[in-house]
């Protein structure tokens, strides 16, 4: 699967405050810089890395991961800690963010990268969930979408936590999809406004594709 | 929740092989045209409606429904059939394709809209899965993306079979759900397409409200 050049996510480091952007300087095309790779993820040689395992023993020898694969990697990982493992429907979400060639799979790099972002989401939840029930209220994720340095109106806003709430509130699992949705479909955008000004010409077939796959 | 003057899916009546646009006859913009309301859908005061009871009981008093009060109506009602219940997340995207004000709820008259493209997209399923088993092979999704009158690319075909297919096969639950997200995406982006030309210059943020919200 080609994946050129890129490793940010939402314009911050894992489970950071956003830094370079303060709220006085308003991003004019509404989204996040691109970051380049996270220096060193990719440092050690797979055979060294506890990863390593998991991934290789999911993959097979294709060395690529479906969905399923996938949702059966992550929560023998346990990256979801004490909250609920992802659904399946979640895994297809973090597949598509990743998935430049429409295969469908994954393969060791991306899944590296995906694992970091991650652990930056999980933490940015935590942080939020404090008492740990495994939910945040609908004004808790527009405060965190905002710190992960998206700019995006209140009526956009309110229709991500109407997708994504259950009950009047957000689960981890929604929370991370919402996540991993609202980068992809960035970064979608992004690569279709070469001038950066946050406007874009879709044709038919290209915009099937780019709300299809995701 | 507003829904002013619409009613077709996908450009014919349910179940029905597509009609008045003959495969000679390409749509340039590659996406059907519009029908009116299927006449007759709301002809039955409410409460003569064999459906309304099934509807008020989830509904309750304010006369909408989100997505898990949806799923809990659906299976009541008996529309999968034979086949598995549908899951939530495909609920999710059945309420967001009927949702204009973004409020994650529908109402009867939207209800009663879905009920009937939903009946139309089973007895498309049931029509290639001859066999009953309750998956379809992602050449026949192709053949009823094209029949339902989409004009799309292979290689957009090949990203939605990627993205809704698992283990090679398309089960009826995604075949749904795909359905679903084709029309919902199709109608947000005819609803911008003006001009009808097959291409909509998108900002930022409406972009993200199309995509976040399906």
């Amino acid at each position: 699967m080609a994946y050129p050049g890129y490793g940010g996510y939402g314009g911050q480091m894992p489970g950071m405050p956003m830094q370079g952007a303060p709220m006085g300087a308003p991003l004019a095309r509404g989204y996040p810089p691109q970051y380049g790779a996270y220096p060193g993820t990719f440092a050690a040689p797979p055979a060294q890395d506890p990863m390593w395992s998991y991934f290789t023993a999911i993959a097979g020898q294709d060395g690529e991961v479906d969905a399923e694969e996938l949702q059966r990697c992550l929560t023998q990982t346990g990256i979801s800690g004490t909250y609920m493992p992802f659904s399946l429907e979640t895994c297809r979400i973090m597949i598509a963010m990743l998935d430049r060639d429409y295969s469908g799979k994954m393969g060791f790099a991306e899944f590296k990268e995906l694992f970091t972002a991650l652990n930056g989401w999980k933490q940015n939840f935590m942080m939020v969930d404090r008492d740990n029930s495994g939910t945040v209220e609908p004004h808790e994720l527009s405060q965190s979408i905002s710190n992960l340095g998206y700019r995006l109106s209140p009526q956009a806003l309110g229709c991500i936590i109407s997708r994504f709430s259950r009950g009047g509130k957000i689960y981890f699992d929604d929370y991370v999809a919402c996540c991993v949705k609202l980068r992809a479909v960035t970064e979608t955008f992004r690569r279709r406004d070469a001038m950066q000004q946050g406007a874009v010409n879709f044709q038919y077939d290209d915009f099937i594709m780019c709300t299809m796959s995701i």
